[in-house]
């Protein structure tokens, strides 16, 4: 008998559990509410409880995290506003109800990132990217087979781009850096700049030629600092029609001939991209024990 | 008796050689001008004949290179404007008159990276950054322990930053991209928008701070999709006086506490990094081929 992996994707509303092992054999799968970390976490190990024995857990969850395995402070939460999370120790509690299973640890986004190497549209290839252009923007990375982590973890939203302030006005939506991808392109800043959503712009409308150029700029720097293969794009903001081919055009044009452009393709697990992964963090961290 | 290796650092004007098994064991070192290839790659071979046997070789080249082992055209120079060079074979030329020893390749500033973790400011680090300031900007990674390669190699110079038009009208002097970082903060950026080389500007002038800022958002950019512990910062430009120390505090300024800032350092092995580097990657040749 295989031995059952948990995969757990902590998110900031809710939480996504799967059980199995692969996206093949998924013996349960659920989605409780984020409220309190104790609430939370006694709800996923409810739900673990019912399938027990489970040999290993992953988790990727929504940052900042630790995810320095020299840290005194690895699997726990970090500086985030979300109230009664910061220093909550995911990976030490939850293992610890399983009884001390091997715990895997990462982003939501590196997870995603493994999840797709492992299961879809990075299949086979050891250097990619995973950015979410969603209500923010994220991105995780292997490199050489591995996920990317080092004085911390990616936070790929974050890259300072070009902002024409005569041909776009608006100063971000970052409460950090004001207009860096995040703050120039996420489906928060579309909202903010154009007073609607991304889904209620229609495709002819200024704002996916500027929406496009921001998200080429961004996929520019990460090609430059990291060359992957093959960046995968999901997130709701994504989702527009001709959006991902308008990001290619740009990407192109912004690189110049000066590299190849990376491929840009969607996701293969859709939206269990973060829960997947989660599931393959458990597979390493089972692999890494024996 | 401990194999000798040889470490051979490609650069646009001179070729540099190392012969020995590290720094504390150098058995010479030398400097040839880079001229064609077949006259470049025949003075090279005439040094290594000289310390024979050697039993692996390491290659830090300028590029564009393929360093993808899975590519036809691996170890070869890529698109460079470089007469005579583009397509040169590198590697399999210098390691087959060398009768066929295990041969590492890499960009200069990959193996630069890898040089100061052997045995310089990134020693005992699994995650780093190199980065070279001087007529063009490069930089080079190691994460997870590995030279960081995929669809190419990073080419950290040519991040999009941020410029302000009001405050610096200069359009940048990068052929591809204009005002990308190399365009912006390279030495022959410098030259262009003040008129003079940066040796000749005093520390107080306006150009340092202009310079530094554009440092740190390059910085930054690869502090967000990498997270590396430590950018080491060599090359020209960086030893005017005071201005690491600029872009240690406009990293800050920057990153606005929303992650920690690398450690920012000179260079341990100063101009020797990318032949050492060489020597480095000659290393990981013969260890991976037994």
């Amino acid at each position: 008998m295989t031995a059952l992996l948990a995969g757990v994707e902590t998110g900031g509303t809710r939480c996504n559990l799967a059980i199995g092992t692969g996206p093949g054999d998924l013996r349960a799968t659920e989605s409780i509410p984020t409220t309190g970390p104790d609430e939370t976490i006694g709800r996923i190990t409810a739900v673990l409880a019912e399938h027990a024995p489970i040999a290993a857990i992953g988790i990727g969850a929504f940052g900042p995290v630790d995810v320095d395995p020299g840290s005194e402070t690895w699997g726990r939460v970090g500086n985030t506003p979300k109230p009664g999370w910061r220093g909550a120790d995911l990976a030490g509690r939850l293992a610890g109800e399983l009884g001390g299973v091997p715990v895997g640890f990462d982003t939501d986004v590196n997870a995603a990132a493994l999840g797709e190497r492992r299961w879809g549209a990075g299949e086979g290839l050891d250097d990619l990217v995973y950015l979410t252009v969603g209500t923010g923007i994220g991105g995780g990375a292997v490199a050489g087979g591995r996920a990317v982590r080092g004085l911390g973890h990616p936070e790929m939203g974050h890259v300072p781009i070009p902002r024409d302030p005569a041909r776009d006005p608006f100063r971000g939506s970052c409460p950090y850096h004001g207009d860096c991808l995040e703050g120039l392109a996420s489906g928060t800043a579309m909202r903010a700049r154009w007073g609607v959503g991304g889904e209620e712009l229609p495709p002819e409308h200024d704002a996916w030629r500027l929406e496009a150029e921001y998200l080429a700029h961004g996929i520019a720097a990460i090609a430059y600092v990291l060359s992957p293969r093959r960046v995968i794009l999901g997130g709701g903001v994504m989702r527009a029609p001709g959006l991902l081919e308008l990001v290619r055009s740009e990407l192109e044009r912004r690189l110049a001939g000066y590299v190849d452009a990376p491929e840009l393709v969607r996701p293969g697990l859709g939206d269990r991209a973060g829960v997947l992964g989660a599931l393959a963090l458990a597979e390493e961290a089972l692999a890494l024990s024996s």
